[in-house]
């Protein structure tokens, strides 16, 4: 309701952006707010970020991680204890006006809360029993940095869950950093049918203070890189900055090992770039909120079709189907209308439907038109809606791999980039030879591919350290 | 884990802000943060309002309310333009610190989102036929004006949904404002079993720039009135001061009508003083997460208890059980935890136990213990579940009417404030009698019990307008 319903009128593969805002806008997903750099996620959006909290949480209860929630604020001093971590951070926080009264310290609003969350795990951690210590909280973040708003990708505001653990030993929470990765990988491509790059980051992409970070990003149809969650492996950096100790198993004080893990509402954005069309949304079914809409086609005074989809929709209850009766609007206006919101499937009934004992089922990732026996709709809506998911994941893998070359050499890299496509070659894992390929083509390692790559850096021509993907990146 | 489990050594009625201080931190509910006035929700707490969000979160589904997100920051214009709600929320916003950028103006975080959001309606709000337009968020809120912090109570930053919608006539928005009150009375009394007082409040305790305000509120143990949530009908004036219009049924411009309603975190505080003793929290059964704790009582190596309480465990999924057979604390320790944190039953199997085909259960509230026959725990068990609720919320009533007291006088309405009681009596429904009071006895009205009371005025002497509950409040 109340949304802009005439449809998208620019072609995906024209101009991507701005086909990109008009089906956040008008599908009802996200709108830029009058607050600059920051969005209003709408309803439709909204769904798609509580399907993936409702898995996520899933996972987060399998692994026993129970969520909390800390203060929205950080004290100035608690940024200054890990250094690097500081410094990371610094040009995009924003702080709060100090209040007179007995708040003596400048206070941020998070960009991410290692500082604080570290502060207190200080505080309840005492014993190797208490280890491993996890905590997971789902909140808001703000990070200043951004100019050019784009919903979703790059917004100063934005929702987030962020995992914070910690551990006795080294090898467990390294384990555990992929094992959180391995998490995302699954929200990803298990349910959202985003197709992933999954590794480690170079050391220039490090997360401010960690000692590994591991992502998972997707390449969009545009060829630039989208980073949609990672996952730090913080040795004790943390733990000694904020005076984590536990009593070991051998009586004696020692520092933990912590890590942290997060993906944000950007995923809601990769849903709609990598699998969107020029009607607009197309929702991968797994995480639709409404998997079916169901709309009676009516003539004249013949109520029948409308008796005939409610019906329907009682018998499809469990795919939460949107069941559109109301007379306001035509049969015509709601097609185009699920449409362009993606619902998965759409059913029609109409008089002659009624009288062959038939419905018609639409496909909104195909366009695919069937008409299937009444007694068989329930068991065709669940196939198609299975088959829809493999089937939109697999399209969009085979873009993304079509968008990855292999160059020569570092003038063919050059070309590439400017070709709108992403780099897989082999780098000597120097931070300025990757600065300088920034420098000059915008493009950034993204994951390490292979990292028992032999072979030359295609920028310098030295020894690889690993084989990379090198991208424009939202 | 990780927490103090020396249980709580002071009682309940000797001492009650120093025992909720000690239920809140030693359960693992909430703990203050290094930040002056915000709170630390730990999972123990954060878990009582998860419970809360997802029945709420069914209601919304019903009463087909999506969930959205808007900006944390609210522009200072925005405020402007409705001049009531600008003067209530002016000494409690905290404002961020201008950036050298583009955004011209301070920007306030937000103490409520009736501003940003009716802007958006504005935008989004065209015709009859988007009407009723309702959305809701679940966010974080700022309020500056707290000085001495109560974890849940009385904090600087709290959790809360707050719902918004928009209607064509007076009488929906009315009609919808207590609509939702009532599933607020249905979240406080029949999740947490929590006896409220529901009514509306009077125009000095209304809400900034509301036409009315009604409140569910309930009375503490030690007295005092507790307010959990408000449902505001706005009337025409947000509408008309953010420019939302409609085109009628008639085809003319017309300002449509708001509602605005709300509940917080402190329902999670309601819930540790109305049901908690002296032995830690009382969880309501329904909203607990785990609704039973099962521990094993082991003698030198006899593994066997161990096997039962896994295969109890897995027999009684649908309830959630903690089955606890860790081995680094004993079973007494593990009875005085899950005490402590208020699981609502703990069942104990032993070799004698097992040996009789039995287990032990211990119910929470009444601290009752039985003996029941293996084949039976688990109609028992949802059988003591049911009746604890029902139980707790009948014993919590009876302890809220004691404390409610009807004055002859004012000078016993002084005696009663003092004796720790809540006076329900007339009121002429003047605001500076009503400031009078509160000046004298520091007690306010909470809600309105008797619209059509015929009487005196308890200070004032004239017709009273109204019979209300008086009381200090939290």
């Amino acid at each position: 309701m109340a949304q802009d319903t005439k449809g998208i009128t620019v072609k995906k593969f024209d101009d991507m952006p701005q086909w990109y805002d008009q089906v956040c806008k008008k599908a009802g997903l996200a709108e830029n707010s009058p607050i600059k750099g920051c969005m209003i996620i709408k309803p439709n959006g909204y769904s798609i970020w509580e399907g993936i909290q409702k898995q996520f949480n899933n996972y987060l209860d399998e692994d026993k991680v129970p969520n909390a929630y800390f203060p929205l604020f950080i004290p100035e001093s608690f940024f200054k204890k890990e250094a690097e971590h500081a410094e990371g951070f610094a040009p995009e926080v924003a702080w709060i006006e100090q209040k007179e009264d007995d708040q003596k310290e400048r206070l941020a609003i998070r960009p991410t809360s290692e500082t604080i969350i570290n502060d207190s795990f200080a505080n309840w951690i005492r014993s190797w029993r208490d280890l491993p210590f996890k905590m997971n909280q789902w909140a808001n973040i703000v990070r200043w940095e951004v100019q050019d708003c784009k919903v979703f990708l790059r917004t100063r505001e934005f929702l987030w869950q962020e995992g914070h653990c910690v551990y006795e030993t080294q090898e467990e929470c390294h384990k555990d950093t992929l094992h959180f990765l391995e998490r995302y990988r699954q929200i990803g491509e298990d349910l959202l049918a985003v197709p992933l790059l999954v590794g480690r980051k170079t050391a220039r992409e490090r997360f401010a203070g960690a000692n590994e970070t591991y992502g998972i990003e997707s390449i969009m149809p545009d060829s630039k890189a989208l980073q949609m969650g990672t996952s730090h492996d913080l040795g004790q950096s943390f733990a000694k900055a904020f005076g984590i100790e536990f009593q070991g198993r051998d009586e004696k004080k020692q520092s933990p090992f912590t890590n942290s893990w997060g993906i944000s509402t950007r995923m809601v954005g990769a849903v709609v770039m990598t699998h969107g069309d020029d009607k607009g949304l197309v929702m991968p079914p797994r995480v639709a909120k409404h998997k079916v809409a169901i709309v009676p086609i009516i003539f004249k005074d013949d109520q029948e079709p409308i008796k005939a989809v409610e019906e329907l929709g009682a018998e499809l209850k469990e795919f939460n189907p949107i069941v559109d009766t109301s007379d306001a609007y035509s049969a015509g206006f709601k097609f185009g209308k699920y449409e362009l919101e993606g619902v998965p499937l759409r059913i029609e009934i109409g008089p002659r439907d009624l009288k062959n004992d038939e419905v018609v089922i639409a496909r909104r990732d195909t366009s695919e038109k069937r008409t299937v026996k009444r007694s068989e709709v329930k068991k065709v809506v669940a196939d198609l809606l299975e088959d829809m998911h493999k089937t939109m994941f697999e399209k969009a893998k085979k873009t993304m791999h079509e968008l990855i070359v292999e160059p020569k050499d570092y003038k063919e890299f050059q070309k590439n980039i400017n070709d709108r496509k992403v780099n897989l070659c082999g780098h000597c894992g120097d931070e300025d030879c990757e600065a300088k390929i920034k420098e000059e083509t915008a493009a950034t390692t993204r994951v390490i591919q292979d990292e028992n790559y032999k072979g030359p850096c295609i920028k310098c021509g030295k020894d690889a350290a690993y084989k990379a993907y090198f991208a424009r990146a939202y």
